[in-house]
């Protein structure tokens, strides 16, 4: 299929031109400037709500929980899981991988994981891309899925219109790793698993830190929500949470300054990319291994290295 | 402190001067190049062992076991924490911390963590730098302690001399997660939490994992060793697993290749980041942000903007 063939069929919401475009993605395939310039035109409607966590909170469990309230409300919706131990890319229990089964025949939902762990920077390149494509389909609402452990995760969900952070009860040390990163980029909690014991501790400890931060009075203060996914309880009022916080988002300006800052960080990841591989070559040829030959042997130091290379970059 | 007075006291292996000079990292401060400088000709000398694994598989109280191995063989020993969720970095149970503080009278321990999330790229770029202030302080052994969940975490873990991946059993998911792509990093496995239930499943089902990759005759088989970190069982055999491993890359030449690829990285980290920092210099004043703002408003795409960026930049 040539590029503006998939184009218009990506624009017309082609399952198979859709799996299609996101495998060109993964491969990080020379199609895709073609591509994106062709999808260009139809994005920029799609809300795009991150969900991260610890492992173990519920990610995949809240996630097709919300599939469902979304799907209530009449929306098509597409899921991008980049949680490697997200169920959807084939990480967790076969229990689980059945309950998303129920969303397989809903012409309203696609469901796509993300693999690609190929080079450094991987998943911050792949993803925007990967979302473009599902923007440009036409879904009304992109989940994005991701696990609240490292950065390059944390910073994926934390480009989303809404970021919605998980935690559970009963996870000590995993809600204290959350603390490093991941509340940061909250917009709104989920306490899932409400219905276990600590639920309400772990609703105080959010709360404090809530509280805790300073806020100008028309900031959005992220909003707490108890849920048990597993039984659908909670689900709506999580939705509504973030149906309330795009609608803050676009009455403040505030939307068009994430999704700025969203595109920023697309054009320098191209733009990083290129340059990247451009070393590559130019190690290759002139020296980036010999280069760090010596470095390695303690007979230059990285940034001596460096100047060379930018130098012969040009740059 | 000036940067020579800054090295000379590093390479003395003092220890104010090495938590400086790894906050000058964090900071990402520009007497960096002159410090690297300065450094470059003391480093080398170090063994760098990468501990990963899922949150909960004992991560911490494994490196702790494995400074006393260490020390137990009159080895020095740095521990550099990356992990947000380690002790170390302050972000775990009482308990946990209490337990590392018995290595703080010993003057052959130097533990450090890593908070840096500033900016993207941020751990892949500061890490490599602050093992190369360890290794020139003069460290036999440096233990850098990283989650074994985000894509930049395991990339970093696998590029020490030697990695070491952890599980343990009953953490169904968690193992799950671990094949996305922490297996592919390693060199030896430790089952930890041994005398928990489950522990021959784990081992099993690693056993399988390493069986099933086709290997030449003399390439190196990861070994898994059983452990029960907390009681030090098993560690004094893991540790000589990691010996095994490191005198097999010595023997082989793979130390030397290892190495080149560190620094081959370390160095492409630098260059990336400076074109990073004059990209958004080059933002301020002609244009990312306008450019961003087109390609949010789908009137550009990514491609397009990050042609223009890279003829700005005369690269």
């Amino acid at each position: 299929m040539h590029a503006p063939q998939l184009v218009e069929r990506v624009r017309k919401g082609d399952r198979r031109a859709l799996a299609r475009a996101i495998t060109l993605v993964e491969n990080g395939a020379e199609e895709l400037s073609a591509i994106m310039a062709g999808l260009a035109p139809g994005t920029g409607r799609a809300r795009v709500v991150g969900f991260t966590g610890s492992p173990g909170v519920g990610k995949s469990t809240t996630t097709n929980a919300v599939v469902r309230a979304v799907r209530a409300k009449g929306l098509t919706v597409a899921v991008l899981a980049v949680d490697p131990s997200s169920p959807f890319t084939g990480g967790a229990l076969l229990g689980d991988r059945v309950r998303m089964q129920e969303h397989a025949t809903d012409p309203g939902v696609y469901i796509r994981s993300m693999a690609n762990r190929g080079h450094l920077g991987g998943l911050s390149w792949a993803t925007p891309h990967a979302l473009r494509v599902l923007d440009a389909a036409g879904f009304d609402v992109i989940l994005v899925e991701t696990v609240g452990v490292g950065q390059a995760e944390v910073e994926i969900a934390g480009r989303a219109d809404t970021t919605v952070v998980l935690s559970a009860p009963g996870m000590g040390d995993a809600v204290q790793a959350a603390k490093a990163g991941v509340l940061e980029v909250a917009d709104v909690f989920a306490v899932n698993k409400a219905d276990r014991d600590g639920a309400r501790v772990t609703l105080r400890e959010l709360r404090q830190m809530v509280a805790m931060k300073d806020r100008a009075d028309d900031e959005w203060k992220p909003p707490i929500v108890m849920t048990v996914a597993a039984e659908d309880e909670g689900v709506a009022e999580l939705w509504e949470r973030v149906e309330e916080h795009f609608a803050h988002l676009e009455a403040t300006g505030g939307l068009a300054v994430r999704r700025r800052a969203r595109a920023r960080d697309e054009v320098q990841a191209i733009v990083l990319e290129r340059l990247r591989s451009r070393l590559g070559g130019l190690g290759e040829e002139t020296g980036l291994d010999a280069l760090a030959r010596e470095v390695a042997e303690g007979r230059s130091d990285p940034y001596a290295a460096a100047e060379v290379l930018l130098e012969e970059l040009g740059a």
